[in-house]
């Protein structure tokens, strides 16, 4: 089965319908990135919406379990993840709720400082806060699965050493091999490995560097990321954003905390939208990722490690067992 | 099993141990009365909180099947109920958000005209919205209950008349039997029982007039009730509010829609929260409900029916098959 640890699209039928040319077994799709807790709700009812509307090709698994049913029904199964906390409003009590309503992905911060700890942009990182030990606390016990992949260093490492159940990274790559504030260093990825976690590697431009040129440079990526923390901790985490536009990009990097331009993991010199990659212009270029693994020389398993048994496993692993489903 | 369809109680665990000790089943609490989405959610929080601190004692019910499994296992099972429907902000998606989160009954609307409907206190009631309709719909489709207490005339049989799933007045009585803007015209709840509804009659002073005298004159109620409906439709609504102070009483009349003095069902020269009935000081007179139903003359089966088989037929029609319990 075909994994994606992170996509941010601007999903539509014809997304979807990508999806399945590509043979995507499950992906994890960004329900928001700065919204509010009502703000959130609405995001959360408009992808109930588009997901009943498109029933023949997706929809929403709430376990494991439901992942591999959707799979075997020729559909592609979708986790709900927001890559941001902003979404509890500072409540406690509001894990539990938004588990209930289907999410199962969060990322405790997104590009700025926020109660539960700091991101990988804040040149300070006082750590998981005591909001943020509660809050891991609490994703652990509803099944909601920690993303750490904006996230800060210390606030990171300390929410590897928190979490009761592994954490992941879905969308980043090792510093080590491409310097980026996005990237995450040996130290937090040997940690995250060591307890079980998944880092999705990344094609996006601006954080994978030379790897970027060619399917076989990915490959050539994931292979030293394997060599780094091992191959079973290694899935794919595209960060595809297909149908993103300027004002969605906008919105991504300054919410409404900044009224001054930010670049994400871009720059004031490469400010734009990157350009899709010719190997990799959506998901239907998945197929060609495994086949890439397989020129570099991955066996046959290892190829389906990377290219969703690992993601799967972490599944079993955190999400909850019992179904949220209708 | 004795069923109460409506409490706007202040539960703590004295409380709920009284709910026990009247050997209550199911039990309708009310989560809100003008909170918000937001506000909303902090309710229901704060009930799983207060549910989950006392688990030997209560649980929440999600389904009829539920309700008596709970009853079985010697706790009372509480339906999360709002006493509004200004939790949705307007948006027909929350319907669903809310009753996957466990909400089971709603009424339309409180004591003011909302985007749903008028309540029974508007001096022109112009019917059911056209948003309206849809919540009805929608709450038809998933499970929640619909709950006229409060609402007005035209909205109310409208309501009625939409619902595909038989509906409620939890807490009210025949005003043809005591005249008062909460009770309800007989055409009304002649329309209610003949799709199956459940009339909740209510022994609260300010609408039971001199049927509050004592327990008998309240079967004498409920026995001219069922003449009017049939006893199939006749359940208890005691509207009961154990520890609520004068804050609690301002805010359930007043809300944030005006600073003018509201008396809700009270009145100028009536405008305190009413003493305790003597005969039903709090939960633990249930089975003296029962007993002056028999004394009244009603059967073992009647009884039954009007003490808790009513309302559990009623949940059976109307709530979901599908639990939403953790």
């Amino acid at each position: 089965m075909f994994v994606d640890g992170l996509e941010c699209s601007n999903f539509d039928r014809e997304v979807f319908e990508e999806l399945r040319a590509g043979d995507l077994g499950c992906v994890t799709v960004t329900c928001g990135f700065w919204e509010d807790a009502l703000e959130s709700l609405d995001r959360v009812v408009a992808w109930r919406d588009l997901v009943r509307a498109n029933a023949d090709l997706v929809a929403v698994a709430t376990t494991a379990a439901e992942i591999e049913e959707i799979q075997a029904s020729g559909r592609t199964a979708l986790l709900l993840g927001f890559q941001n906390s902003s979404f509890l409003a500072g409540r406690i009590g509001y894990v539990e709720l938004f588990a209930d309503l289907g999410v199962r992905v969060a990322q405790l911060t997104y590009n700025i400082q926020n109660d539960v700890g700091a991101s990988c942009y804040d040149p300070v990182d006082g750590g998981l806060t005591r909001f943020g030990r509660e809050v891991v606390e609490e994703m652990n016990r509803t099944g909601m699965a920690v993303d750490l992949s904006h996230v800060g260093e210390r606030t990171s490492l300390e929410a590897v050493e928190h979490s009761a159940v592994p954490v992941a990274v879905t969308h980043a790559n090792p510093a080590s091999l491409v310097p980026h504030a996005r990237n995450k260093s040996d130290e937090l990825l040997k940690a995250l490995a060591a307890r079980g976690g998944v880092l999705g590697v990344s094609g996006y431009r601006n954080i994978s560097g030379e790897y970027a040129a060619t399917a076989d440079t990915w490959a050539e990526l994931v292979a030293r990321t394997a060599d780094l923390i091992g191959i079973d901790h290694v899935g794919v985490g595209s960060d595809l954003g297909r149908k993103v536009v300027a004002d969605d990009l906008r919105w991504m990097r300054q919410g409404r905390w900044t009224r001054t331009p930010q670049y994400g993991a871009g720059s004031a010199a490469n400010p734009g939208k990157q350009p899709p990659l010719p190997w990799f212009p959506d998901t239907r270029s998945f197929p060609g990722l495994a086949e890439a693994l397989a020129r570099h020389g991955f066996g046959e398993k290892e190829v389906a490690a990377v290219m969703g048994g690992n993601w799967l496993r972490f599944y079993h692993e955190v999400l909850p067992k019992r179904s949220a489903k209708e």
